[in-house]
């Protein structure tokens, strides 16, 4: 079988062969009946790094991202947070049925959310007429490539603090973030009550998150993710794996950044592409073609051939991800051969 | 009893006599059973007017408001509107609730929706990522004041068809903006396939609403009205007073806005007083007090003693909003009240 | 035009002139604003006669009942009820839109709760795959005919109160329920937490419902029967019919039931027919025709065109209801034209 | 480390090595991305199996049920199922969350509906006041230790074909009921338009489930599989357990079912117990102590440092489940054991 350099996204990491063995390896048991010792351990080790009272195993960002509304958030309440993030984006308007709360954005293409724009959105103290605020969100590093910095997180959570509202982090990948904010994770998820962090993506587990917060919150999640079809049983396997890309596969992302930069520069010694700097500060690289007539599916079909696969444009833009199979050698050899595709043209 | 004279809105209109009179004189019926002729005429004489083939009454605005997205949109799907309309900041968040919807809004001053704005929001064909955009809504007139012009509709509307999306139009004010537009309703409402329309606030019935739309739709709305326990019996003597409303109240909205701009010339005058003139298009006058430190608490107080009801600051602004029973003259005491309040501070 | 004999339910009952006298000098208000004088008066009238500490006006039988489930039960919990009540039967599943609460059926023909057979689906203390019992609702009179005595609902509430759980109380016909039990309806009341009580039917009112219960609970409530799009403004109209229906309509109740068994007297003596006795406590019959093959479509027909309207047959059973506007001489007449019907064939 | 033999559920089931060797081998990808060759050999393998068009891999029994109500069925129409089977008794009241439906209950000790049952619950045809039904469910085998008999099954899908209904079958031991009416499993599945089956349990799969079905219903499960958050990524080594499952451990039930009978049998011998055959069609046995005040959290614990794992009596009986894992000296040491708690009272 061919090789593909894979470029679409993080979420396409394979489980190098150390994972594996771990998994094979793994103690398992029934999970719902409290008794698969992996999930447990993986469960500790997660809320220790997180800093958080207590973690729970779920099968996915998305699953991770709806139980926490689900069991924050009244009914038919509202919740803060930027337009662009991946709940509003990208999961398939899940919060309008599973918590059933309204979601008010507001505009944001960092990620982060202005404490004004926060202020404005706010609805505390009855009014008859309004939902009440119950929730403010932040998405840190957010999937557009940028991060933000521990003195915004603050500033929101301080905040919603003072509004007695709790903030909820998805965290899919903020490893990336604290390591971009060359910070410990502890000093960005202090900043949240809840938290999803994402197993797979860059830290190459097969699937699952892992939400954390006080062990009262992870208690109520825990028969709501039942509720939610997320009680799995020998799900011990699985664990190994969480616990092999929370222990050794963290430190090194910072190599799927500094690969991310190589890209960005190669890139931008094309002279068709205009890459954006200013959001190049995990593993993502966004572009756009100068010349808006080049065909992408022509584009996508000449990469396929020559074993790399990129998803298409979106928005007018590109998105390249680099992760643990994306050497760069590899890095070389796909802008070698966009430089063929576009001199083909 | 001291005659109030009331600018907190237009729901606070009591009846007039001659519409009363009507009310007394209904013949009545079971309209669960369809056996209220009353209500039968009010619901074919609001198509009529409104130019849509089916009408159905309703007990409130927000009822049919949220009626209408119950019955347009699969639950799970996406709303775009503005964010500050109605729907959005005053229905206490019953399309996360009634509908099971996402909302997905635009920042929107004046009520109009920008073609370019609603494109970068619309989720068209299938991503397994991504909820589907099912409805477009619009407010006009807004409940900031504005109205919208009937080409931005229009604009609207196109765009909507251009993706076989349906268009609802809150029409809560609709009279009060056709009469701004110096058009007939029909004008606008010819760019939707559903409207709301309140027979009370402007109209003075005591409550209820009209939504009207294809045959097809109102015969599933009524339905649902049931389920949303909407059904109601001897209505018809408030059906009575709708068709009060809709024959004789709507001509006279001009004196409604005469009187809003009267009231925005007297009120600007006085020196403390800053009229926002740009949103001055139906029955509402927006104004701050230059001078922050006065205390609105203390003003809704010294009005009260002099027999004049307003509403507490909101975002920063006064709103006080003309009607049947507010007079010019009304209106000349209430700014020499407010200059006597304001010189006595 | 004709007047009808209206066999078909309490629902259709006209209102007499005494009622609509009260309406047109009813003093109103703005009741989103709690503005309506004769709402207040009509809401502290019926806390007191049902012996709650508040109540609340709302806009039918259906929005009560629903709108107490949406404030006593978490989303996702279970109800406890009869399987043939109202709010199972006949209520569109709203049960599983608004509240979103899962309904926990028990076989009953009578509308009374066994002990046994609560006790068998209650679902109390933690267990991960169970959803909660959050509520317990009765339904006195039944609309199958029957009342449920103190003693039984006595001991459905005490069961409840070892559990910890409210019970609710579909009193849509509760006064037709006191009267048959010769008792005071606080008699009934006590044994419940919530009730919802219908002004229409017997009572006459043209539509409308009234809950009650404690203050919180109708606190809770007055919010979201706002989001269920049931604040309505000058409703003071009605509520004086309200006040007229319940100070001066229920003693008569007395005469529908009398009529009623007159009814059922009278139809025995028709060979063709057989009476359910069992079931006639309130003022409703039910029958069979024995000749199975008897075409009600016709019997519809025939009687239409003799001025009675009835329902067609729901369960192989015919029910006809009494009320205001069926007098001992439209029973005769009835029967009279039945026999006629019935010897034509 | 001591091994325990564990009678709670067979939902424990450790994985024998050859399966886990299959997990390690597998070849896998982003299912996401529709990219996972294992999950797409083994979702064909499944609707090969079940005979039906296509099928879907999902996270859990649970999850598999709740997403066929989800696409099957509109918001607030009815669901017609047997008040003891697994989507009332234990999904956490889910039903009333996620495809926001009602569930209407047959008494059924068996799992069988009996065809009068199900026409006196069917709301078919336009009534204002009703929901309509959209789904009959069927569990079998029952996890009360019953089977469904064909003859039966083939009734209820016929007499839901009349009324153009769909029928899903909750086959999370589909596999033991074919075994016990020694039949091919497809002529189960042919009476159902959806079904889900369990890959865990007997099968000894870690975890997740199957649902087949047409392959434009399973197009649509699988965007809201998406929003439930059950789209997982390298979920192929899974997958591959769930192929082993399916080719190599269905046969072996048999055995189950045969140590189930010697467990009966054995227990039957011992005097204070009551052991019930009626339900002792599949992997299950249900017994009774005569004498109720047995203490069985006592045995529970004299069981435990016995090596042997029990859960405590449900409504009045114990359930003891055989599997992979439980041999035949296994049971004659339970028994034993058992006994000498007796005796030692």
């Amino acid at each position: 079988m061919n090789k593909f350099i894979d470029l679409r996204s993080d979420t396409v990491t394979n489980q190098p062969d150390f994972m594996i063995n771990a998994m094979v390896n793994a103690e398992v048991g029934d999970d719902v009946y409290n008794d698969d010792p992996t999930v447990k351990k993986l469960e500790e080790l997660a809320s220790d790094i997180l800093g958080k009272e207590s973690a729970l195993f779920v099968p996915s960002g998305t699953f991770g991202n709806q139980l926490c509304l689900f069991t924050h958030c009244p009914r038919g309440s509202e919740v803060i947070l930027g337009d662009s993030c991946h709940i509003v984006a990208h999961e398939v308007g899940a919060s309008s049925v599973i918590a059933g709360v309204q979601l008010r954005t507001i505009d944001s293409s960092t990620g982060e959310l202005s404490p004004e724009a926060i202020e404005k959105k706010l609805r505390v103290g009855y009014d008859i007429h309004m939902p009440e605020t119950s929730l403010i969100c932040l998405e840190n590093a957010h999937s557009n490539g940028n991060v933000i910095p521990v003195e915004s997180m603050k500033k929101t959570y301080e905040l919603a603090k003072e509004h007695n509202l709790p903030v909820h982090l998805d965290g899919a990948r903020i490893f990336n973030a604290a390591i971009a904010l060359n910070t410990d994770v502890k000093e960005l998820t202090k900043y949240c009550d809840s938290v999803m962090v994402c197993l797979s993506k860059g830290l190459c587990a097969p699937f699952g998150s892992i939400i954390a917060g006080d062990k009262s919150f992870i208690d109520v999640a825990r028969k709501k993710r039942k509720l939610m079809g997320g009680g799995l049983r020998q799900v011990g396997y699985f664990a190994a794996a969480g616990i092999v890309a929370l222990n050794e596969m963290r430190a090194r992302l910072i190599e799927d950044h500094d690969n991310a930069k190589l890209l960005a520069t190669e890139l931008s010694k094309i002279p068709q592409i205009e890459v954006d700097f200013n959001r190049l500060q995990i593993n993502m690289v966004f572009f756009k073609f100068k010349d808006l007539s080049i065909n992408t599916q022509d584009l996508i079909k000449y990469f396929f051939d020559s074993n790399i696969k990129i998803n298409d444009v979106e928005g007018g833009e590109m998105r390249f991800v680099t992760h643990y199979w994306v050497t760069k050698e590899d890095i070389l050899k796909v802008c070698s051969s966009l430089k063929e595709f576009l001199n083909s043209k």
